[in-house]
């Protein structure tokens, strides 16, 4: 009886149609080719006086692209597929949600930022894709919180609502107080972490523990999630310098990112060591708290934080993600109610606000002197109706940009948990949490099954022996 | 007894030998490297008054490149992993095959396309290498079809002959009638697709059943598809704008193609889910229909089919080729008699064909208001001996370029599944198909075998307690 | 008793912590941007009259750069999860070392290869840390050697060293032997393979038979190795081409490694198969012996050495590597006391010898008729103090080097293996070695441990019902 409300043969089907119908006509009505993905290039090229075809912007971010590309899909996916049987769902859903996304996020990040008030159209090439990747990876992260506890359904109004506030949030960040934020620790961690946080917390369930024997890992299900956590941490250089300035700009954050990830894994490996008596290592860790630098430098990876700083960031990072494991989560769940899945809070929410802040101090510290006097114009985009800020004003307007995205995670995260909570998504029972075979065909018995089988047998002929 | 036959210690050594071999002798005689690649390129470049070695073929292609190359060694050989019990045969002869067969195609396409007249040599650059990727893609999809009743002996003839067919109608559809293909709808799914389905059909084993309990997946051999099916989706952009015109053609297939794909999986989630009682996913949709859009755009990704347009394309593969999967494939078997183990017929051929169709189509539609008119030029190439071709008579050749894959495709394939049906090749018995342990030392007895052992020894032990 | 040396709890976070502080400060004291990643690039575009961002190595090289980020950490680190019960020892203690290992070596190749006189500053960019990539690729090698029977402490410290003499022999070899060796045969796979070995052959354990239930390979164990070999396979033309000049040297670097290794398949496939009686394939085989191609292109993938010689070199890898697997690795273990536990003597030190060789031959026979007069200056940079040397004084050079990464190989693996010798490392002991759970919480009992349970219960029961 617990599995008669987790029936989505209805809603599943009709919302996946309807809503790609609607970005049919969405595509149609508002979007174009820009530019440079436009037969008309060679016109644009005579005109602009560009030399070669090598100076489109495809072959400035087309690579970077793609390796964004493959976090969203191989990273995320699977990170989270630990849980012993729930891989199906983990790799399965992700891909899922992010392909009506990414198209969702096209047309909402287009209205927001680059619709032509001439034509009414939205024009997009390669960095179009990128940020469409990027506003996706907000809501892959909040579903890291609800792994395992909602239906297809869920994951998807889960993502409508993402999108549309992130797009919002974005511009509030970006546009109107002009914080710079190229790899997201604000737009796209801290948003999407409290976004998750808020929603798990509002579908506590006091029951969880029915579906305690499908938590926790296999071996070989820690081994898959290890190919997710190696391809988000590789590619990491990549995200954050995805959409920063031609040049220099996407050198330097690549740089940054590299030299900060690698110092996070030996922190993160001295705190799981530490936190085990003999010292043993907890994979858990390992496949998540390595990345929290990559996240913590989001904002920074452009500014001129120097080598040693990205160092630091990381140092710092690995140690609190780690102890987050070990200290946070259990608190987070028994005091606060909030049943974090993956452990959102400790790999994007608090290292995303650490990157904030990271963000708002390396910029108010910038100078002319390390910058030289274009380069800070360049870096910070002083131009247009900024021309005249200072770093000081900067960095405080990051500072209330990280504000801005706590306040549309926590705030739209409850609202949108409230939605969720109606009795109509096909979510799935306290004791089925957790288990693919509520949506998916698994043809094979679970191997923990077979243990369960075998186990009471071997007592029952220890009592026949007995006899 | 069964397995007598399965001996290949002789047929597999030699053919390797003698083919890798013949390889050195004829690229002795035939392969250079072209004029950017060559240490004369420092030459070239003062002739041809090129400032930057940023201009060199290889800036322009070699992600590109690298992300096929992905596609065809991870992609196509973790698809096929799907299998409970074929993982090996599945990844190791997929690099056996591709292995020899981008060689071969180095030569072959080079016969036909890039033969110089006057020094009787063939120039390679990144491009043949791309090339050569896509041309042993034929021959991978034509492996899915024949998966676990063949020889790596047999694969490896299959794959010399489908090369050669391969290099003969590529040259006939993209140079004789001037059709516009980059992704390979036709010249690689659909030809490839055919080639596959009529080999099996010549091949077909009327006792297959036999080998009942190896068919379909366990658990974490779903898993390891999904890393096929991830990186071929991921990758699909490059697949299809690899070989595109420098610039706006690159750019746009990727965005093309990208949205295309995103579309697709949402119509295959809704077609899988309504045909479960329950609603429940079915992997097998999953791991293979996500991807049908990517090859229905092969033909039109460079063309102005605009982002909607692809969307489309998207939408009805992905209903389309999950509808294969349910309906036809079982047909496909029972009536026709064509055991088709992938379900080739569902993710390359009929996708290729609605590709092929979508190409005449766009291509005929296409006009200069939309494209410009140097656009229109360039994209169709219509230059030399084409230079007066209307679009409508374009979309006649490419209709008729379809055609030309699919007759090679049929033919061939029935052709070479006679030679493939001698009884010299050491392929399996049907009792011993879709198993690893014929061709491969396997250390470790099967899961499944233990589930066997015990499941009658539960059953005695009822007896015991009952007596 | 025998888990009692190996708690790491003290040791491995302080290695940790005090190596990541001291990391910070020295970075802090000597690492900067180079120009090309700093924002006064800028004005150095001014100054030095380029004229487009993409004239920044960051986008000649990034590309090539996250090819060998993957090598590194997937394709290392999942090539040897081949052990059935040691993958997270092989993913997460070459995650660790890497990231240690690469922050060490931008330090070490910084004071030896472009400290700035005047300023005491090491200036980094994207070739730097495709640079520290490769020496890493050195440790990581030797790693192999030893995998499963050392603790992570004992992996830091060899890697410590491991940097530190690979820095010295690098200067030696492309300094002041001004031997080229872009993809590293010598540099990188000589030294690294030699290092390995000599390590393991002080570290004999002659009762590690004790731990023969935990060695060898699993079904899914193989399955993720080849994750690991494919990466590796995939990208190793980005490796040999990833730090070639500009142009053509990096495409023609890429063409020669894709041939070499495609061919190194074949001959791989053709001696596994003769090596059983019935013509099986082994999977060890396949995993290791494929990339042998791209070990022995290391030095000549840059060379004019036309795509037949690059066939000729993949060819006799295959052969040799895999005969090294089923001759000379018992050989190694049973008379010279050597446990090299993933075979990096065929597959590292022996093919880099090759590599070497070729390397050295192929530079004596350059000839301006084939390289072109300027072509040869550039490949062999014959410049400054060397822009009088012979080609034939470069062949002697190029063994020179050749001998130098033995020498370094040996006599400092010798040495490492010593201090590492000493009881304070907390290593395993026999009958725990290539077992995850000394280092490693593990949430699920072995599979094996459950086929031993059984087992002995069949035979009960037999008893039983023979009562």
């Amino acid at each position: 009886c617990a599995d008669t409300n987790t029936n989505i043969r209805l809603t599943l089907p009709v919302v996946c149609f309807v809503w790609q119908i609607a970005m049919i006509i969405l595509f149609g009505v508002f979007i174009r080719y820009d530019e440079e993905s436009d037969t008309h290039w060679v016109e644009t090229k005579a005109h602009e006086n560009i030399t070669s075809d090598i100076e489109n912007d495809f072959y400035f971010r087309y690579p970077s692209f793609q390796d964004v590309h493959v976090m969203i899909f191989v990273g995320f996916g699977f990170l989270m597929t630990f849980l012993k049987r729930y891989s199906f769902g983990a790799v399965g859903f992700n891909f899922l949600i992010a392909s009506f996304g990414l198209q969702w996020a096209l047309l909402m990040q287009g209205w927001f930022h680059s619709l032509d008030p001439h034509t009414g159209k939205i024009y997009i090439g390669v960095e179009s894709l990128i940020n469409a990747d990027f506003c996706v990876a907000g809501c892959l992260i909040a579903y890291g919180a609800v792994l395992g506890k909602v239906s297809p359904v869920q994951l998807l109004v889960m993502t409508l609502f993402g999108i549309t506030l992130f797009a919002v949030e974005e511009y509030i960040i970006l546009n109107l107080l002009h914080a710079r934020d190229a790899g997201g620790s604000m737009v796209i961690h801290t948003f999407g972490g409290y976004y998750g946080l808020a929603i798990t917390w509002v579908l506590y369930r006091p029951n969880l523990h029915q579906s305690k024997r499908m938590q926790g890992s296999v071996y070989h299900s820690d081994a898959f999630a290890m190919i997710g956590t190696l391809f988000l941490w590789m590619f990491w250089p990549s995200f954050n310098s995805a959409i920063t300035d031609h040049g220099d700009g996407q050198h330097r954050a690549a740089i940054n990112t590299y030299l900060c990830l690698a110092s996070t894994v030996l922190t993160t490996v001295a705190i799981s060591s530490l936190s085990q008596k003999t010292g043993k290592l907890d994979m858990v860790h390992i496949q998540n708290s390595t990345l929290a630098g990559g996240v913590a430098l989001g904002t920074a990876a452009e500014f001129m934080i120097s080598p040693y700083g990205a160092l630091i960031v990381g140092f710092f990072c690995g140690i609190i993600s780690t102890m987050g494991y070990i200290f946070i989560s259990p608190f987070l769940e028994k005091t606060l109610k909030i049943q974090d899945t993956c452990g959102i809070h400790n790999l994007h929410a608090m290292p995303g606000v650490i990157g904030g802040i990271v963000g708002a101090i390396t910029a108010a510290a910038a100078s002319e002197s390390v910058y030289g006097k274009q380069g800070l114009i360049n870096t910070f985009d002083f131009t247009g109706d900024f021309k005249d800020r200072s770093v000081l004003t900067q960095g405080g307007y990051q500072a209330a940009g990280m504000c801005v995205s706590i306040v549309f995670g926590v705030v739209g995260g409850a609202i949108v948990g409230s939605i969720l909570k109606l009795p109509i998504w096909g979510d799935p029972a306290d004791e089925n949490c957790f288990d693919d075979e509520v949506y998916w065909e698994v043809r094979e018995p679970a191997t923990h099954h077979l243990l369960f089988t075998i186990q009471p047998l071997e007592k029952k002929k220890i009592n026949y022996s007995s006899q």
